[in-house]
């Protein structure tokens, strides 16, 4: 599989984060660093002024072949879709030609966000057909600087095992949060709906 | 607001959709025929072959207006994000130019949609900024042609009305749940993830 980092649908990137991916042509064999990765793409997104402090990844998990990259473009695509781990997700399933990130033939494929899914992105998994999960920071962390992560099961983790899907939390989690208080101290927007209610 | 049904961004819908979504330039009034316009679409979906039997709507709640269409196109884009709920509140966002529809100066909107919402498209509601989620069919009824809707927790509808979003469930029913049966005599296809496991 070749890296995606140019589709353009559903979500587009900007030029800054092809860049950073196309550079990332070594496998990265290490989950830690597979982790900072992220972080990097999240942090990027903040200094940038592209989008909000979260960045995800689609990778090979036996190779750590970097497969597809997704930021926080909610603003900037006027998308409330657009968080990080959907635009990774769907541009990774772009890049394969199947809705299915889990089909016959294809690599066994892992989703490495910055932070641990919102509620949206949690019931997007399962559809989504990668095999494992990675997670930084936690989904208190996010709501910590004032975004809603919505009305997720407490018992999500088990919820995703059973459906064969593996997670790990807390890698490099201090790190990722740092990038949240980055966001917060240069007045990064929280865009929580619902404002004009 | 003008429709924006030929949006590009992020989902493309088939063309007899644009079409029928176009028609429709006259309100409708009654929730119920709200209801059954997003089932219509639904039915065509499967009868022209384009896409899983869901169909969805956003309407300006108090004037009956139609905003936005949405259609699953999941197979059809390879994008398993590509719910009928999801492209109907992305292209709403689109058109009105905002990822918040519950933005200050946009009228009442609601989610119209042909099947109780699976745990992605919930988890995407409350970030959308919709007020109201009108269902035609339960998700039980979608699993029971072998859709996986995902772990979704039970206390749903309350959740979503904790965060101020009202839900309306059973409308027209047993019309929605026909077109599941349809589909599934027709052979089509059940495109949960991990098919490859």
């Amino acid at each position: 599989m070749k890296p995606g980092f140019s589709s353009k649908y559903p979500f587009r990137l900007p030029s800054w984060a092809i860049r950073l991916a196309c550079r990332q042509q070594k496998p990265i064999q290490v989950a830690r660093d597979r982790m900072r990765f992220v972080i990097q793409l999240a942090l990027t997104n903040v200094t940038s002024k592209t989008g909000g402090p979260f960045g995800a990844a689609v990778f090979e998990t036996t190779t750590g072949r970097l497969v597809s990259i997704g930021i926080n473009l909610v603003a900037a695509t006027n998308c409330s879709l657009a968080h990080a781990e959907m635009v990774a997700l769907a541009n990774a399933q772009q890049l394969v030609g199947h809705f299915d990130l889990g089909a016959a033939g294809l690599p066994k494929l892992e989703l490495v966000t910055s932070c641990e899914p919102c509620a949206m992105c949690y019931g997007a998994i399962p559809w989504s057909g990668v095999r494992k999960v990675l997670c930084g920071a936690r989904a208190r962390d996010a709501s910590a600087i004032g975004f809603d992560e919505g009305p997720k099961p407490s018992g999500w983790v088990m919820a995703l095992k059973k459906r064969g899907i593996a997670v790990s939390r807390d890698l490099c989690r201090d790190e990722a949060v740092a990038v949240f208080q980055r966001y917060k101290e240069a007045g990064g927007d929280i865009y929580n709906a619902g404002k004009g209610s």
